[in-house]
Protein backbone atom coordinates (compact mmCIF):
# COMPACT_ATOMS: atom_id res chain seq x y z
CA UNK A 1 0.00 0.00 0.00
CA UNK A 2 2.65 2.40 0.63
CA UNK A 3 4.05 1.61 -2.87
CA UNK A 4 1.33 1.53 -4.54
CA UNK A 5 -1.34 4.07 -3.10
CA UNK A 6 1.18 6.91 -4.77
CA UNK A 7 2.26 5.52 -7.69
CA UNK A 8 -1.06 4.68 -9.04
CA UNK A 9 -2.19 8.49 -7.98
CA UNK A 10 0.76 9.55 -10.66
CA UNK A 11 0.12 9.90 -13.80
CA UNK A 12 3.16 8.31 -15.10
CA UNK A 13 5.60 6.96 -11.94
CA UNK A 14 8.94 6.05 -13.75
CA UNK A 15 11.79 7.24 -11.47
CA UNK A 16 11.48 6.33 -7.62
CA UNK A 17 13.03 7.38 -4.63
CA UNK A 18 13.19 4.68 -1.53
CA UNK A 19 13.96 6.61 1.64
CA UNK A 20 14.59 3.63 4.50
CA UNK A 21 13.22 0.53 3.57
CA UNK A 22 16.04 -1.41 4.38
CA UNK A 23 14.05 -5.03 4.65
CA UNK A 24 13.53 -4.59 0.80
CA UNK A 25 9.28 -4.91 1.06
CA UNK A 26 8.81 -1.50 -0.41
CA UNK A 27 11.22 -2.09 -3.54
CA UNK A 28 9.85 -5.26 -3.78
CA UNK A 29 6.70 -3.64 -4.74
CA UNK A 30 7.61 -0.73 -6.38
CA UNK A 31 9.77 -2.89 -9.33
CA UNK A 32 6.35 -4.37 -9.85
CA UNK A 33 4.47 -1.19 -10.85
CA UNK A 34 5.05 -1.19 -15.26
CA UNK A 35 5.95 2.39 -15.43
CA UNK A 36 8.42 2.48 -13.04
CA UNK A 37 11.78 2.46 -15.03
CA UNK A 38 13.98 3.03 -11.88
CA UNK A 39 14.26 2.83 -8.42
CA UNK A 40 16.49 4.44 -6.56
CA UNK A 41 16.69 3.58 -2.71
CA UNK A 42 18.73 5.30 0.38
CA UNK A 43 18.74 3.40 3.54
CA UNK A 44 20.99 4.09 6.28
CA UNK A 45 21.93 1.06 8.30
CA UNK A 46 23.55 -1.26 5.98
CA UNK A 47 23.18 -3.60 8.94
CA UNK A 48 19.74 -3.90 7.92
CA UNK A 49 20.32 -4.61 4.24
CA UNK A 50 22.31 -7.37 5.66
CA UNK A 51 20.30 -9.00 8.27
CA UNK A 52 17.39 -8.70 5.23
CA UNK A 53 18.66 -10.29 2.63
CA UNK A 54 20.00 -13.39 5.12
CA UNK A 55 16.71 -14.16 7.22
CA UNK A 56 13.78 -12.19 5.38
CA UNK A 57 14.77 -13.91 1.97
CA UNK A 58 11.01 -13.10 0.55
CA UNK A 59 11.63 -9.30 1.07
CA UNK A 60 15.03 -9.23 0.98
CA UNK A 61 14.73 -10.08 -2.81
CA UNK A 62 13.31 -6.59 -3.16
CA UNK A 63 16.90 -5.65 -2.78
CA UNK A 64 18.70 -7.24 -5.95
CA UNK A 65 15.61 -6.08 -8.19
CA UNK A 66 17.76 -5.14 -11.46
CA UNK A 67 15.42 -1.99 -11.69
CA UNK A 68 17.19 -1.12 -8.21
CA UNK A 69 20.30 0.95 -7.54
CA UNK A 70 20.83 0.88 -3.30
CA UNK A 71 22.88 3.36 -1.46
CA UNK A 72 23.53 3.35 1.94
CA UNK A 73 23.88 6.96 3.72
CA UNK A 74 21.49 9.84 5.12
CA UNK A 75 18.24 10.11 3.25
CA UNK A 76 18.11 14.00 3.91
CA UNK A 77 21.42 14.16 2.40
CA UNK A 78 21.12 12.28 -0.78
CA UNK A 79 18.16 14.48 -1.28
CA UNK A 80 19.90 17.61 -0.82
CA UNK A 81 22.08 16.85 -3.44
CA UNK A 82 19.52 15.30 -6.03
CA UNK A 83 17.00 18.41 -6.51
CA UNK A 84 14.09 17.86 -8.84
CA UNK A 85 15.07 14.12 -10.02
CA UNK A 86 12.30 11.47 -8.36
CA UNK A 87 8.25 11.17 -9.91
CA UNK A 88 7.56 9.47 -6.64
CA UNK A 89 9.43 9.65 -2.76
CA UNK A 90 8.08 6.80 -0.14
CA UNK A 91 9.45 6.84 3.28
CA UNK A 92 9.24 3.62 4.64
CA UNK A 93 10.55 4.22 8.54
CA UNK A 94 10.57 3.60 11.43
CA UNK A 95 8.35 4.81 14.11
CA UNK A 96 8.98 8.40 14.96
CA UNK A 97 11.24 8.07 18.38
CA UNK A 98 14.71 8.31 18.24
CA UNK A 99 16.56 8.37 14.82
CA UNK A 100 13.65 8.81 13.13
CA UNK A 101 12.03 11.80 14.50
CA UNK A 102 13.68 14.09 11.59
CA UNK A 103 11.70 11.96 8.79
CA UNK A 104 8.61 13.70 10.55
CA UNK A 105 9.21 17.03 10.29
CA UNK A 106 7.87 19.75 8.48
CA UNK A 107 12.03 20.10 7.28
CA UNK A 108 11.84 16.39 5.67
CA UNK A 109 8.67 17.42 3.98
CA UNK A 110 10.36 20.04 2.23
CA UNK A 111 13.06 18.35 1.24
CA UNK A 112 11.30 15.99 -0.45
CA UNK A 113 9.42 18.83 -2.43
CA UNK A 114 12.82 19.34 -3.73
CA UNK A 115 13.88 16.10 -4.38
CA UNK A 116 10.22 16.11 -6.68
CA UNK A 117 10.42 16.39 -10.12
CA UNK A 118 6.76 18.79 -11.49
CA UNK A 119 4.08 16.73 -10.31
CA UNK A 120 5.61 14.38 -7.99
CA UNK A 121 4.27 12.76 -5.24
CA UNK A 122 4.96 11.45 -1.80
CA UNK A 123 4.17 9.11 0.53
CA UNK A 124 5.51 8.26 3.92
CA UNK A 125 4.69 6.42 6.87
CA UNK A 126 2.51 8.57 9.52
CA UNK A 127 1.83 6.35 12.77
CA UNK A 128 -1.62 5.63 13.36
CA UNK A 129 -5.10 7.14 14.30
CA UNK A 130 -5.59 5.11 16.89
CA UNK A 131 -2.87 4.93 19.37
CA UNK A 132 -0.89 8.39 17.89
CA UNK A 133 -3.93 10.88 16.06
CA UNK A 134 -1.78 13.98 17.39
CA UNK A 135 1.39 12.80 15.53
CA UNK A 136 -0.56 11.75 12.85
CA UNK A 137 -2.45 15.07 12.51
CA UNK A 138 1.23 16.89 12.85
CA UNK A 139 2.54 14.44 10.26
CA UNK A 140 -0.04 15.57 8.29
CA UNK A 141 0.05 19.25 8.76
CA UNK A 142 3.57 19.18 7.85
CA UNK A 143 2.49 17.60 4.59
CA UNK A 144 -0.38 19.78 4.16
CA UNK A 145 1.88 22.87 4.94
CA UNK A 146 4.41 21.78 2.11
CA UNK A 147 2.58 20.08 -1.02
CA UNK A 148 -0.76 21.57 -3.04
CA UNK A 149 -2.32 18.68 -2.45
CA UNK A 150 -2.32 15.96 1.06
CA UNK A 151 -4.24 13.10 2.09
CA UNK A 152 -4.47 10.24 4.23
CA UNK A 153 -4.56 6.47 4.47
CA UNK A 154 -4.36 3.76 6.40
CA UNK A 155 -3.51 -0.06 5.64
CA UNK A 156 -4.42 -2.92 8.02
CA UNK A 157 -1.35 -4.30 9.21
CA UNK A 158 -2.31 -7.01 11.77
CA UNK A 159 0.99 -7.34 13.13
CA UNK A 160 1.71 -3.71 13.96
CA UNK A 161 0.19 -2.09 17.37
CA UNK A 162 -3.41 -1.43 16.56
CA UNK A 163 -3.46 -3.38 13.39
CA UNK A 164 -2.99 -0.72 11.15
CA UNK A 165 -0.17 2.07 9.39
CA UNK A 166 -1.31 5.29 8.22
CA UNK A 167 0.13 7.26 5.58
CA UNK A 168 0.71 10.66 4.76
CA UNK A 169 0.44 11.34 0.65
CA UNK A 170 1.40 14.92 -0.84
CA UNK A 171 1.35 16.14 -4.40
CA UNK A 172 3.07 19.02 -6.21
CA UNK A 173 -0.21 18.79 -8.92
CA UNK A 174 -3.21 20.54 -7.33
CA UNK A 175 -4.83 18.00 -9.81
CA UNK A 176 -4.27 15.11 -7.86
CA UNK A 177 -7.43 13.10 -6.52
CA UNK A 178 -5.37 10.52 -3.87
CA UNK A 179 -8.84 8.91 -3.24
CA UNK A 180 -9.53 7.59 -7.24
CA UNK A 181 -6.46 5.59 -8.77
CA UNK A 182 -5.40 6.87 -12.58
CA UNK A 183 -3.55 3.81 -13.06
CA UNK A 184 -6.34 0.82 -12.52
CA UNK A 185 -5.07 -2.56 -13.13
CA UNK A 186 -7.18 -5.49 -14.17
CA UNK A 187 -7.72 -8.80 -11.70
CA UNK A 188 -5.06 -10.82 -14.15
CA UNK A 189 -2.67 -7.60 -14.14
CA UNK A 190 -3.28 -8.07 -9.92
CA UNK A 191 -2.75 -11.62 -10.12
CA UNK A 192 0.21 -11.55 -11.96
CA UNK A 193 1.86 -8.86 -9.30
CA UNK A 194 1.18 -11.57 -6.89
CA UNK A 195 -1.28 -8.72 -4.72
CA UNK A 196 -3.15 -9.95 -2.23
CA UNK A 197 -3.67 -6.54 -0.38
CA UNK A 198 -4.18 -4.06 -2.91
CA UNK A 199 -6.95 -3.57 -5.63
CA UNK A 200 -8.54 0.05 -6.79
CA UNK A 201 -11.27 -0.38 -4.45
CA UNK A 202 -9.22 -1.35 -1.63
CA UNK A 203 -7.33 2.02 -2.93
CA UNK A 204 -10.49 4.28 -2.83
CA UNK A 205 -11.03 2.53 0.91
CA UNK A 206 -7.70 3.65 2.34
CA UNK A 207 -9.13 7.23 2.72
CA UNK A 208 -12.17 6.44 4.45
CA UNK A 209 -11.55 7.12 8.14
CA UNK A 210 -13.70 6.52 10.95
CA UNK A 211 -15.22 10.35 12.33
CA UNK A 212 -12.69 11.32 15.07
CA UNK A 213 -10.07 10.48 12.73
CA UNK A 214 -11.33 12.41 10.14
CA UNK A 215 -12.80 15.60 12.15
CA UNK A 216 -8.69 15.46 13.58
CA UNK A 217 -7.12 15.99 10.56
CA UNK A 218 -10.58 18.09 8.30
CA UNK A 219 -9.91 20.69 11.52
CA UNK A 220 -6.16 20.99 10.15
CA UNK A 221 -7.05 21.71 6.07
CA UNK A 222 -9.94 24.37 7.54
CA UNK A 223 -7.53 25.89 10.07
CA UNK A 224 -4.92 26.55 7.48
CA UNK A 225 -7.49 27.76 4.50
CA UNK A 226 -8.86 30.43 7.12
CA UNK A 227 -5.16 31.42 8.15
CA UNK A 228 -4.68 32.09 4.55
CA UNK A 229 -8.37 33.81 4.02
CA UNK A 230 -7.23 36.19 6.98
CA UNK A 231 -3.62 36.75 5.13
CA UNK A 232 -1.80 35.02 8.37
CA UNK A 233 -0.07 32.98 5.56
CA UNK B 1 -20.86 -1.10 13.40
CA UNK B 2 -22.40 -4.33 14.67
CA UNK B 3 -25.36 -2.07 15.04
CA UNK B 4 -25.26 0.54 12.36
CA UNK B 5 -24.53 -1.64 9.53
CA UNK B 6 -27.59 -3.85 9.78
CA UNK B 7 -30.52 -0.89 10.95
CA UNK B 8 -29.37 0.93 8.00
CA UNK B 9 -29.40 -1.47 5.76
CA UNK B 10 -33.07 -2.08 7.00
CA UNK B 11 -35.56 0.46 5.61
CA UNK B 12 -37.63 0.71 8.85
CA UNK B 13 -35.76 -1.19 11.87
CA UNK B 14 -39.08 -1.29 14.46
CA UNK B 15 -38.15 -3.88 15.93
CA UNK B 16 -34.29 -5.48 16.97
CA UNK B 17 -33.53 -8.66 18.99
CA UNK B 18 -29.74 -8.60 20.21
CA UNK B 19 -28.45 -12.10 21.37
CA UNK B 20 -25.76 -11.98 23.81
CA UNK B 21 -24.03 -8.79 23.80
CA UNK B 22 -24.18 -8.62 27.84
CA UNK B 23 -21.70 -5.50 28.40
CA UNK B 24 -24.64 -2.83 27.08
CA UNK B 25 -22.64 -1.65 23.80
CA UNK B 26 -24.85 -3.16 21.51
CA UNK B 27 -27.91 -1.81 22.88
CA UNK B 28 -26.75 1.53 23.74
CA UNK B 29 -25.75 2.03 20.49
CA UNK B 30 -29.27 0.38 18.81
CA UNK B 31 -31.07 2.15 20.74
CA UNK B 32 -29.29 5.66 19.17
CA UNK B 33 -31.55 4.75 15.76
CA UNK B 34 -34.88 6.58 15.66
CA UNK B 35 -36.48 4.27 13.75
CA UNK B 36 -36.00 1.24 16.52
CA UNK B 37 -39.26 1.72 18.95
CA UNK B 38 -38.01 -1.83 20.80
CA UNK B 39 -35.15 -3.87 21.78
CA UNK B 40 -35.47 -7.53 23.29
CA UNK B 41 -31.99 -8.70 24.41
CA UNK B 42 -31.53 -12.05 25.19
CA UNK B 43 -28.38 -12.34 27.26
CA UNK B 44 -27.22 -16.26 28.72
CA UNK B 45 -24.60 -15.06 31.53
CA UNK B 46 -26.51 -12.54 34.55
CA UNK B 47 -23.14 -12.11 35.56
CA UNK B 48 -21.91 -10.55 32.39
CA UNK B 49 -25.05 -8.11 32.91
CA UNK B 50 -23.96 -7.35 36.53
CA UNK B 51 -20.36 -6.54 36.31
CA UNK B 52 -20.83 -4.83 33.54
CA UNK B 53 -23.39 -1.96 34.77
CA UNK B 54 -20.89 -2.16 37.85
CA UNK B 55 -17.27 -2.02 36.08
CA UNK B 56 -18.54 -0.57 32.69
CA UNK B 57 -20.63 2.19 33.45
CA UNK B 58 -20.38 3.65 29.77
CA UNK B 59 -21.77 0.45 28.20
CA UNK B 60 -23.76 -0.72 31.23
CA UNK B 61 -26.21 2.56 30.58
CA UNK B 62 -27.03 0.50 27.65
CA UNK B 63 -29.02 -2.26 29.87
CA UNK B 64 -31.16 0.24 31.35
CA UNK B 65 -32.48 1.97 28.05
CA UNK B 66 -36.19 2.79 28.24
CA UNK B 67 -36.50 0.80 24.30
CA UNK B 68 -35.02 -2.31 25.85
CA UNK B 69 -36.82 -5.43 27.58
CA UNK B 70 -33.46 -7.80 28.60
CA UNK B 71 -33.88 -11.66 29.16
CA UNK B 72 -31.40 -13.82 30.83
CA UNK B 73 -32.31 -16.71 28.78
CA UNK B 74 -30.81 -18.94 26.00
CA UNK B 75 -30.99 -16.85 22.14
CA UNK B 76 -31.81 -20.16 20.73
CA UNK B 77 -34.54 -20.88 22.78
CA UNK B 78 -35.89 -17.66 22.61
CA UNK B 79 -35.92 -17.50 18.85
CA UNK B 80 -37.77 -20.77 18.42
CA UNK B 81 -40.52 -18.84 21.01
CA UNK B 82 -40.88 -15.68 18.91
CA UNK B 83 -40.87 -16.70 15.11
CA UNK B 84 -41.36 -13.63 12.66
CA UNK B 85 -41.18 -11.05 15.23
CA UNK B 86 -38.12 -9.02 14.87
CA UNK B 87 -36.69 -6.73 12.05
CA UNK B 88 -33.19 -6.89 12.69
CA UNK B 89 -31.22 -9.31 14.80
CA UNK B 90 -27.55 -8.48 15.98
CA UNK B 91 -25.82 -11.43 17.38
CA UNK B 92 -23.10 -10.34 19.71
CA UNK B 93 -21.29 -13.27 20.78
CA UNK B 94 -17.37 -14.55 22.22
CA UNK B 95 -15.53 -16.23 19.92
CA UNK B 96 -16.23 -19.49 17.93
CA UNK B 97 -14.96 -21.61 20.53
CA UNK B 98 -16.85 -23.47 23.87
CA UNK B 99 -20.22 -22.18 24.38
CA UNK B 100 -20.34 -19.85 21.50
CA UNK B 101 -19.52 -22.00 18.53
CA UNK B 102 -23.19 -22.80 18.07
CA UNK B 103 -23.87 -19.39 17.34
CA UNK B 104 -22.01 -19.72 13.96
CA UNK B 105 -23.49 -22.97 12.95
CA UNK B 106 -25.88 -23.44 9.73
CA UNK B 107 -28.61 -23.68 12.32
CA UNK B 108 -28.15 -20.70 14.02
CA UNK B 109 -28.69 -18.61 10.71
CA UNK B 110 -31.91 -20.76 10.26
CA UNK B 111 -33.25 -19.76 13.38
CA UNK B 112 -32.42 -16.23 13.23
CA UNK B 113 -33.94 -16.75 9.21
CA UNK B 114 -37.32 -17.96 11.20
CA UNK B 115 -37.67 -15.34 14.22
CA UNK B 116 -37.80 -12.61 11.66
CA UNK B 117 -40.01 -10.54 9.89
CA UNK B 118 -40.17 -10.82 6.08
CA UNK B 119 -37.64 -8.74 4.67
CA UNK B 120 -35.56 -8.70 8.20
CA UNK B 121 -31.68 -8.41 8.52
CA UNK B 122 -29.15 -10.39 10.64
CA UNK B 123 -25.78 -9.22 11.34
CA UNK B 124 -23.38 -11.35 13.47
CA UNK B 125 -19.97 -11.13 14.70
CA UNK B 126 -17.61 -13.20 12.83
CA UNK B 127 -14.50 -13.33 13.59
CA UNK B 128 -11.49 -11.65 11.30
CA UNK B 129 -10.01 -12.32 8.14
CA UNK B 130 -6.36 -11.97 9.21
CA UNK B 131 -6.31 -14.92 12.11
CA UNK B 132 -9.29 -16.62 10.70
CA UNK B 133 -10.15 -16.95 7.06
CA UNK B 134 -11.49 -20.31 7.53
CA UNK B 135 -14.36 -19.78 10.29
CA UNK B 136 -15.05 -16.41 8.64
CA UNK B 137 -15.72 -18.39 5.33
CA UNK B 138 -17.32 -21.03 6.75
CA UNK B 139 -19.65 -18.32 8.85
CA UNK B 140 -20.13 -16.43 5.53
CA UNK B 141 -21.23 -19.69 3.36
CA UNK B 142 -24.02 -20.70 6.57
CA UNK B 143 -25.01 -17.03 6.16
CA UNK B 144 -25.21 -16.93 2.32
CA UNK B 145 -27.34 -20.92 1.87
CA UNK B 146 -29.69 -19.38 4.78
CA UNK B 147 -30.58 -15.54 3.36
CA UNK B 148 -31.07 -14.55 -0.32
CA UNK B 149 -28.38 -11.64 0.63
CA UNK B 150 -25.10 -11.88 2.55
CA UNK B 151 -22.22 -9.80 2.68
CA UNK B 152 -19.03 -9.47 5.27
CA UNK B 153 -17.70 -5.64 6.44
CA UNK B 154 -14.91 -5.19 9.25
CA UNK B 155 -14.28 -2.80 11.55
CA UNK B 156 -11.08 -1.61 13.02
CA UNK B 157 -10.55 -2.58 16.62
CA UNK B 158 -7.09 -1.99 18.03
CA UNK B 159 -8.02 -4.04 21.37
CA UNK B 160 -8.45 -6.94 19.69
CA UNK B 161 -6.19 -9.48 18.19
CA UNK B 162 -5.17 -8.43 14.56
CA UNK B 163 -6.96 -5.02 14.88
CA UNK B 164 -10.32 -6.07 13.77
CA UNK B 165 -14.05 -7.94 14.00
CA UNK B 166 -15.82 -9.13 11.08
CA UNK B 167 -19.42 -9.87 10.69
CA UNK B 168 -21.51 -11.55 8.09
CA UNK B 169 -24.94 -10.17 7.35
CA UNK B 170 -28.07 -11.40 5.74
CA UNK B 171 -31.10 -10.49 4.56
CA UNK B 172 -34.31 -12.35 3.81
CA UNK B 173 -34.82 -9.84 0.81
CA UNK B 174 -33.04 -9.56 -2.65
CA UNK B 175 -33.47 -6.09 -2.58
CA UNK B 176 -30.84 -5.47 -0.15
CA UNK B 177 -27.34 -3.79 -0.78
CA UNK B 178 -25.40 -3.86 2.10
CA UNK B 179 -22.99 -1.82 0.56
CA UNK B 180 -25.29 1.41 0.00
CA UNK B 181 -26.64 2.64 3.70
CA UNK B 182 -30.84 3.16 2.81
CA UNK B 183 -30.42 5.30 5.67
CA UNK B 184 -27.95 8.26 6.02
CA UNK B 185 -27.56 10.68 8.51
CA UNK B 186 -26.06 14.38 8.35
CA UNK B 187 -23.20 14.73 10.24
CA UNK B 188 -25.24 16.67 12.72
CA UNK B 189 -27.44 13.90 13.29
CA UNK B 190 -24.24 11.78 13.98
CA UNK B 191 -23.12 14.41 16.24
CA UNK B 192 -26.55 14.40 18.58
CA UNK B 193 -25.56 10.37 18.51
CA UNK B 194 -22.39 10.78 19.71
CA UNK B 195 -20.78 8.39 16.68
CA UNK B 196 -17.46 8.74 16.78
CA UNK B 197 -16.44 5.92 14.26
CA UNK B 198 -19.80 5.41 11.90
CA UNK B 199 -20.77 7.00 8.79
CA UNK B 200 -22.25 6.58 5.70
CA UNK B 201 -18.99 6.34 3.83
CA UNK B 202 -17.36 4.27 6.63
CA UNK B 203 -20.23 2.01 6.33
CA UNK B 204 -19.77 1.28 2.41
CA UNK B 205 -15.60 1.21 3.23
CA UNK B 206 -16.03 -1.72 5.88
CA UNK B 207 -17.26 -3.75 3.02
CA UNK B 208 -14.06 -3.81 0.93
CA UNK B 209 -11.77 -6.31 1.77
CA UNK B 210 -8.41 -7.05 1.13
CA UNK B 211 -8.00 -9.47 -2.41
CA UNK B 212 -7.12 -12.31 -0.55
CA UNK B 213 -9.99 -11.98 1.47
CA UNK B 214 -12.66 -11.61 -1.04
CA UNK B 215 -11.13 -13.96 -3.53
CA UNK B 216 -12.08 -16.67 -0.58
CA UNK B 217 -15.72 -15.01 0.14
CA UNK B 218 -16.74 -14.78 -3.87
CA UNK B 219 -15.36 -18.45 -4.31
CA UNK B 220 -18.16 -19.26 -1.98
CA UNK B 221 -20.70 -17.35 -3.98
CA UNK B 222 -19.59 -18.71 -6.87
CA UNK B 223 -19.27 -22.52 -5.75
CA UNK B 224 -23.17 -22.38 -4.42
CA UNK B 225 -24.26 -20.72 -7.99
CA UNK B 226 -22.59 -23.07 -9.47
CA UNK B 227 -24.19 -26.16 -7.90
CA UNK B 228 -27.95 -24.02 -8.59
CA UNK B 229 -26.96 -24.04 -12.00
CA UNK B 230 -26.68 -27.99 -12.31
CA UNK B 231 -29.24 -28.28 -9.86
CA UNK B 232 -27.08 -29.65 -6.78
CA UNK B 233 -29.05 -27.38 -4.45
Amino acid sequence: MISFLPLCSHPSPKKVLIVGGGDGGVAREVAKHPDVESIVQVEIDSHVLDVSKKFLPFMGAGLTNPKLTLHVGDGFRFMAQHRHEFDVIITDSSDPVGPAVCLFQQSYFESMREALKPGGIVCSQAGTVWANIDIVAQTFQHCHQTFRKASFAYAAVPTYPTGQIGFVLGSLSPETNFKEPLRIFSETELDSFNMNYYSAEVHRAAFILPRFARKALDEIVSNVTDEANTGDR
